[in-house]
């Protein structure tokens, strides 16, 4: 049996035209002779009242703190009620096809409510219901404990459910449908000519996630790199195969893995505040960075773009963050430079290790178009720029056409 | 361990304000030494988007014919969130709380999808909740069967999820909350000067709800009487203790049942047709009304006040059934003289077996009020009268005023 394991997000499914079309994604891959695991999202249409938002709005009216295991049986609903409607859209449409939840599709997690991790996946209730050659349809973002408590998986949980229902099924691709057509470049409401990448490598797709790119989940691509389980990230709404995510050197029906890209993309965040704390010299200041991060931990901040130096702490919080963690640092006895509305732009990209003059191309694009650089960082992976918020999209502009990514 | 399981219908949670005063109570009863478990229904405002109605519709809105498997998982959610909902009223006044969905709270029912039935009651983490001193709140209408399929009970499910928790946890007492303060004499829409019954027994509501009056439904008195586990029938809204529904000759604390009670009520049932079929007596119509039962039995249609002679035979269907109904006994050769907008009135009570002089006075209230008897049947607790729908209101009230019931 050749399984193929599709996960449509909330946008997905907001309307009747929509649930059709990605009913016909389903039926294409059902033609193609695949056994279909189908895994859904809440509708998230907004406002729409099955959205998880909603849900959980509702439940803060009444108490603004919801004990977390009651929250993940509440927002359990979501998916399931999703799910369901969806169901109802290949039975009209004469397919035999049928629901599973979290629970019933064997997704076992820890206690960790709110945010569970998956420990196994018990798949044979799937693979009876594929047998009998149905439609699965898992409700995503959701699993049960040991003890038969219901959880949910916390942020991009449904792409984690997909991943995790993949391996264990061994399917031959997970698709992951969302509304753009695959991994771009850049923004593409930054940059009009970004390009949708045909493949990318596991470690590439977690650096963009990390670095801000609204992609696949870190988690749900680690999953499915474990067992080297093909992931595509597709739109619902076009014919385009999307982005293939896989290992370097496999090779898939069409496409070769090209090596000698040097950068994926660029990526952004915006909304962050620098903080620069300055000692006295003749201080004496052993210690102090783990005292600051340790009290930044405590209240649950956290932080980015660590720099430190004997009498200089310099890192980046959420602009949202700033005043409770400049508030800490004034309780350790210590002031901060603040400086709020700052943007962090990343270069992204496997191959970049050990290539000479990549710093010293992002600098020169930055420069020609006057941004101030007011940090930098780099990993093995990606080079990460501080800016000024206004400065943001010009220089994911920049960076973009200077590395030829278009 | 004392016990009581308070169970809430959906027009007592629909808003805050009500959703308070079913919380208290509870809180009542917590201060006055029980354990609590309370059993809620799907939040039930009209057009509220977590009713079950409105659950209902989203799914036949895609496609009219819903799986029931499907269905019921659909429904499971609209009591899941009205009891998280619940749930944090509790938790908002400084209670511990904590949801159970049916399967949690173990009750496993049979297959039987949008009507099951339940075959056993495991209450493990109910009792391990409630030992460590939180008020359970567990989700009506729903159960789990012995494969982890999610089922409901049908109508009137959350009393009877509430009957056979008080059963399986051999509670003091189940309490029913609606938003009226017992069972009545008589519809008090009505007849306004319907009593509220201080007592009445099992047997007498169970008559009352299969003659039409809407309070318990028969299932829940059933499984209560099983123990012999007292049910109250109460108002969220007033303060009084409401009907106690229990045995003849148990003594409760402030009651006691008298037994020289003739009638418990009046109740009456609208929209009814009644179908005479006469033959002609030369014919041989041997096994003609099992024919004509046959008949109506396969194409689904219940029928009622059956009397059978040997050239004729009348019964009553639904007026919603009558054009159906009409178009069989076509088909099998015969005519029927249709009689639309009946209502059946029914005066109930477990003393009149045996009591001479019952059905005569009723003949006399009627007539007295110039109302036509088209039909009459009785059992050892009811005697039934059809009459034409315009006369219903005036036979209850007249029967209600004759048998002194205010």
């Amino acid at each position: 049996m050749k399984i193929i394991v599709q996960k449509f997000g909330g946008s997905s499914l907001t309307t009747k035209e929509r649930r059709v079309q990605a009913a016909n994604k389903v039926i294409v891959a059902k033609r193609e002779g695949y056994a279909n695991v189908v895994v859904v999202s809440a509708i998230g249409r907004i406002g729409d009242p099955y959205a998880t938002d909603t849900l959980i709005n509702m439940a803060k009216e009444v108490n603004r703190d919801v004990i977390p295991r009651e929250l993940d049986l509440l927002l359990n609903c979501g998916e399931i009620i999703s799910a369901v409607v969806l169901c109802q859209v290949f039975t009209g449409l004469g397919y035999d096809a049928t629901v599973l939840t979290g629970a019933q599709a064997g997704i076992i997690t820890d206690r960790a409510f709110t945010e569970a991790r998956i420990l196994r996946v018990n798949p044979e209730k799937i693979l009876k219901n594929l047998k009998e050659n149905k439609i699965v349809i898992v409700a995503g973002f959701q699993g049960v404990t040991d003890e038969g408590d219901l959880t949910t998986l916390g942020r991009g949980g449904s792409d984690t459910t997909a991943s995790a229902l993949g391996v264990a099924l061994n399917a031959e691709f997970v698709d992951i449908f969302t509304d753009v057509d695959g991994i771009k470049t850049a923004d593409p409401r930054i940059v009009k000519n970004a390009r949708t990448l045909e493949v990318i490598t596991y470690n590439e797709i977690c650096q963009l996630a990390h670095q801000g790119a609204k992609v696949l989940h870190p988690r749900a691509v680690e999953i499915a790199m474990q067992k080297n389980i093909p992931l595509r990230v597709r739109s619902t709404f076009e014919d385009s195969l999307g982005t293939l995510v896989t290992n370097y050197g496999d090779t898939y029906n069409t496409v070769e893995i090209s090596s000698d890209r040097l950068l994926t993309g660029i990526t952004h965040v915006p909304n962050i505040t620098q903080l620069k704390i300055f000692t006295n010299k003749s201080e004496n200041t052993k210690g102090l960075e783990l005292k600051i991060f340790r009290a930044m931990a405590l209240s649950n901040i956290s932080i980015d773009f660590i720099n430190v130096h004997p009498h200089q702490v310099i890192f980046t919080v959420k602009d949202d963050d700033a005043l409770k963690a400049e508030k800490i640092i004034e309780n350790i006895g210590l002031t901060a430079e603040v400086l709020p509305g700052c943007a962090k732009v990343s270069a992204v990209g496997a191959n970049m290790a050990g290539v000479p003059g990549v710093m010293s191309k992002i600098v020169e694009a930055l420069t020609e178009e006057n941004i101030q650089i007011l940090q930098t960082a780099d990993s093995h992976t990606t080079i990460w720029c501080l800016v000024r918020k206004e400065d943001m999209e010009k220089a994911v502009i920049a960076l973009h056409k200077k590395f030829n990514l278009s």
